[in-house]
């Protein structure tokens, strides 16, 4: 199994990381995912990491460039699910996923993510408004 | 890593299967899967095997083992995302799935257990309005 499946759940994408990520497999899922985000429209992207216990600078730096392709793209990124020896992993390897929005599960990366849909919302009515 | 994450999505349960299923880690979900299922009280369980592209009789029983399991505990299951060469590989096997529900995608799948929900609750009324 060759990639890691990409869910659409409305106008989100969910991708639960459960292998470890070699070169070529994460380039492939940086890849299927902004292609996804382009076909799909989402907004936010969650990656569920609750089955990751060992973290290294790679996998940091794969959650990194994935926010920053989706940011480009539109689409908010929330890191879900991380078990609390990663947190003090990732710090200890000087990674502090700045650009990362993280949540403690799925549905409260949801949340997170509905907030800043409504936010952006408000803003652009805001902008909205000020034309009329 | 040695067990398969289960997301929490409001009422539903999700897991997404990414790797060759051997016999312990099949059993660590089915025991996971049925203690979540009880915990949370879902109503309902989906199954995304999208990734998986090879397919055998112990993976079929598995599935089946799965539906029957949450069955019991009141929570029904679709198998969501499947490959048609996968499908093609079970009807082959004379594994026909029976008991398990099937959809295209998440999406779908949700849709499909809503319906379930809906239909239960309808039921429900109906069965308290006859006691009025």
């Amino acid at each position: 199994m060759e990639r890691i499946p990409i869910l659409k759940m409305g106008p989100f994408l969910l991708v639960t990381i459960q292998v470890d990520l070699y070169d070529r497999l994460a380039l492939t899922l940086e890849n299927d995912l902004i292609n996804m985000v382009s076909k799909t429209e989402a907004k936010g992207v969650l990656i569920d990491i609750s089955a990751v216990s060992i973290v290294d600078s790679f996998m940091g730096r794969i959650l990194g460039n994935i926010a920053s392709m989706s940011k480009i793209m539109d689409a908010a990124t929330v890191v879900v699910g991380m078990q609390p020896a990663v947190a003090i992993t990732l710090v200890e390897l000087g990674l502090t996923l700045s650009g990362v929005h993280t949540a403690l599960d799925v549905e409260q990366g949801m949340e997170l993510l509905r907030g800043k849909i409504g936010q952006l919302d408000t803003d652009e009515e805001g902008l909205y408004d000020s034309f009329i």
